[in-house]
C-alpha cells in the first residue's frame, strides 16, 4: 500500500525535538516510569507508531535528554577554565552560565538531575562520569581562587562547591519563565551572595 | 486454621518503621512508580501479605513518608520564629536544624522532595501547603533581619530564601553518613558562607 501523502509528510518532519520536549515535561510531572510512549504520542497528537519512527525506546528518549543536557552544561563551562581571567571572574561566569543553561528548559534540567537513576547501568555510569567532571571543574576554579588569595581558605573547596551547586541546581524547582525573576537577575543575586560569602574575608 | 505461633509473632512486631525505611530507599533508587510492594517485601524478607497487614497501599506508604518528613521539618523550625533571639541567630538555627533533619535520613528527604508528584491530588495539595508554610517561615526570618539592619536589603528576601533552600536541600544529593563531612560541619560551613554573604555589607 502506498503511504498517503499526508502521512508521508508527517513522518518526514523531524519530530525529535518535540518528542524530547514533551517527554521531558511528562517525565518531570509524572516520573519516567509512570510515563508511557503512548502518553507522549497523545500529548503531541501523533500515533504511537510515529514516535518509534524517530526513537528506539523510552530508554532512548531518556538517554538523549540526559546526554544532551549534560553536554550543554559541560560545553558552557569547559572553556571558562582556560580563559585569561581571574578565578573569581571564572566562578562568576560558571555560576551565571549554569543558571542560563538550566533555566532555558527546567523540565529537562529536572529530568537530568532526578531521572539518571532510571537509565540502564552502562549509560548511568557515563552520566556519573560527566557529573564528576563537572564538579571537578568547579572545584578547580575555587582552589585556584584560594591559591591566589581571592577566595577564603578556612572552608574546604569541596564544601564551597556543594554550596554553590545546591544553590544553582535548585533553581529548577522554583524557576518559571513567567515568574518574578529572570535568569540574569537570579545569576546576579546569587553571585552577589556567594561572592560576599566566600571571598577572602577582612 | 490456627495461626502458627511464629507467624503470629511476625505479624505482631510493628513493621511500619522498617517498611518506611526500605520503601524510602527503593523509591529513591528506582523511583516510586518502578517500585512494587513485592520489591519492598522481598527486601525486608517478609511476604507481600504481611506488608498489607500494616499499610493499605503503595500510595499510603508514600503519603506516610512525605507527611512524616514534612512534619519533622516543620516541627524543627516552627518554634524558632518566636524565640527571643536576633533574626540572624534564628536563621542560623533554621539552617542548621534543617540540615540535621535532612541528613538523618537522606532517602526520606529525597522522596520528600522528588516524589510528591506521585501522590494523589488531594494529598499533593496538602504537601504544597506545607512547603509554602515552610518557605514563608524562612522568608519571615530574613525580612525580620532586613528590618533590624542585620541582613542586606539590596537583595530580595525571596531570592535569599531560594539561595538558602537550594544550598541546604541539595545536601541530600551528596551527603553520606560515612562521608567526609558531618551534619554539623556542613551546617557550620554553610552558615559561614551564607552569613558572610547576606549580612549587612560594609
Amino acid at each position: 500500500m502506498r503511504m498517503p501523502e499526508e502521512t508521508n509528510r508527517r513522518y518526514r518532519k523531524n519530530r525529535i525535538p518535540e518528542i524530547l520536549n514533551v517527554a521531558a515535561r511528562l517525565f518531570r510531572e509524572k516520573g519516567f516510569s509512570a510515563t508511557s510512549i503512548q502518553d507522549i504520542a497523545q500529548e503531541i497528537g501523533i500515533e504511537k507508531g510515529a514516535i518509534y519512527y524517530w526513537i528506539k525506546s523510552k530508554d532512548d528518549i531518556l538517554y538523549q535528554l540526559i546526554e544532551n543536557e549534560g553536554e550543554r552544561f559541560i560545553q558552557n563551562v569547559s572553556k571558562i577554565i582556560d580563559e585569561e581571567i581571574s578565578p573569581d571572574k571564572k566562578l562568576e561566569k560558571f555560576m551565571k552560565k549554569h543558571i542560563d543553561v538550566l533555566t532555558e528548559n527546567v523540565d529537562k534540567a529536572s529530568v537530568f538531575f532526578n531521572e539518571h537513576r532510571s537509565l540502564p547501568k552502562k549509560w548511568k555510569s557515563k552520566i556519573i562520569q560527566f557529573r564528576d567532571k563537572y564538579e571537578s571543574i568547579l572545584r578547580k576554579i575555587i582552589e585556584e581562587g584560594q591559591k591566589e588569595g581571592k577566595i577564603r581558605k578556612d572552608i574546604d573547596a569541596k564544601i564551597i562547591g556543594f554550596a554553590i551547586l545546591g544553590m544553582i541546581n535548585w533553581v529548577f524547582h522554583w524557576f518559571s519563565k513567567s515568574g518574578r525573576y529572570s535568569s540574569s537577575e537570579i545569576g546576579d543575586a546569587f553571585w552577589e551572595i556567594i561572592y560576599s560569602g566566600i571571598k577572602k574575608q577582612d
